[in-house]
């Protein structure tokens, strides 16, 4: 069993940390806004009063924060885990970020001896509820294998995905394709609809063939139904389109529909609708088809 | 059991043919250019002469052919189906051609005392020979419950979809979402690639989440060999977006993402790959990442 710092209590932090306390680690989570630990103390678990405090005594740190910025900043400076951390501590970021900022952190944290493994996950907030996230992780096969335990208790996919960065890119990846068969799928709705179909009988249909998705299956009532309660917010999958943006960008790689899609998303932000369910890029083409 | 006159025994038409006689029906196969109708003859069927030797005495006609011209050229003019097909026989159009042009076909065959269904198929050459096809069906209720036995006898997923045309508009959407989701694999896969990450555990954990589809499926090998053979060729896709293009703009829908993929399909095609399976979309995305 692992003595854990478990670094940001959020809605996909909070219910990762509880199953982590459930498999029988010890957890001392942190949250920068206070109120968070409840769920994880029911648990089983503590709340630590500083990020020193989580970090302290522990031989694995976790983090799941929303972006870059907040790794950084949980991660670097004098309150941050790399100044407290011991020596031989394992540091999972199961945050979404850029691959570079894994790469970065990856470089920073081996300074001080201190292992990291990017391990981004997709599934959602019932995905960490139910312990059945994907995970797709980035850094060295010895670390993957002594994190292994631990992803378990979280997540039932769990691949490891190449070095440092690599679980970010396959994340990114995964992103850019719910991006753009979100949009195709809204495009063909609105399509198929002002044509006069019926949208039930097309979608039975497109669903049994090569158009057949997940997006299709899981999203299919959302967008019948123009009910875009999130689910994933369009807000967030903005953060994460200028993710892949960037990362296809530095390695030399253009994405003619993923950067239609992504200006589509920023689209939608700028309207007004980063709340809602990124279904609701159906919004859009309705936008664009006069409403 | 119908006497069928079946026009167009080419990848799809032939299979199909097959599949009716061997259900039962007497079916007369005519194809414009000769030589074609020695399967459909070795499972009972007969060759005919001509377009109106094929629907003399039928009970049904049956068309499939590539494009809107060649319905049009086998439906009108003094050797059409129009001109030799009793009152009261049904016309089902297995082509995928423009909902505008199933729908002024059923108005011509109206005036001669013909039922038109339009009745554009999925599933390719593997699906028509074993008689899977997913059917996509236009036209009036009690054409489409009388035409049920002859859908039974080659699909297995048939749908009626609404009045004439609407069979090409959900086929068109199939079309459209296809080449959108094989173009956004494609860009994920290249993407991950030139990062340096496993393909193959990317393209695992990608497809367990909600970026999993059909095409990621059925197209991985494709995509991660390199082998393009098709399949369903990249001009025939060409074909099909332009069928959705002009359907979309008719219905006053923009289609933001299908129009990039509907571009890269025709930068393929110029290119001289469409020959190749659609997902040597893949081939665009590393031209433009530098080969």
């Amino acid at each position: 069993m692992s003595t854990i710092g478990f670094i940001g209590l959020g809605i996909m932090g909070s219910p990762m940390a509880v199953n982590l306390a459930r498999a029988g680690h010890t957890v001392r989570g942190w949250n920068r806004s206070p109120g968070r630990a409840a769920a994880l103390v029911a648990a089983g678990g503590q709340e630590a009063a500083s990020i020193a405090d989580a970090v302290r005594g522990a031989d694995v740190v976790i983090t799941m924060v929303p972006a870059s910025p907040q790794v950084e900043a949980v991660a670097y400076g004098p309150d941050g885990i790399l100044a407290h951390a011991a020596p031989g501590t394992l540091f999972i970021d199961h945050s979404s970020i850029t691959p570079q900022t894994s790469v970065d952190l990856a470089a920073a944290a081996a300074d001080k001896g201190v292992r990291v493994l990017d391990a981004p996950v997709s599934g959602g907030e019932a995905g960490a509820v139910e312990g059945v996230l994907s995970i797709m992780v980035g850094g060295a096969a010895e670390d993957f294998a002594a994190a292994r335990p631990l992803f378990d208790a979280v997540g039932t996919t769990v691949v490891h995905c190449g070095p440092h960065g690599a679980g970010q890119t396959v994340k990114a990846a995964n992103q850019l394709i719910v991006a753009v068969s979100l949009q195709a799928v809204a495009e063909a709705v609105v399509f198929l609809e002002k044509s006069g179909v019926d949208l039930d009988a097309a979608l039975e249909v497109l669903g049994g063939g090569l158009a057949g998705s997940t997006v299709l299956t899981r999203k299919r009532a959302n967008f019948r139904d123009r009910d875009f309660t999130p689910g994933f917010k369009l807000e967030l999958h903005h953060k994460d389109m200028g993710i892949v943006t960037d990362a296809a960008r530095a390695a030399g790689v253009p994405l003619p529909v993923g950067a239609v899609a992504a200006q589509l998303i920023a689209s939608a932000v700028a309207r007004g609708d980063g709340g809602l369910d990124h279904s609701g890029l159906l919004r859009g083409v309705e936008l664009l088809s006069g409403g």
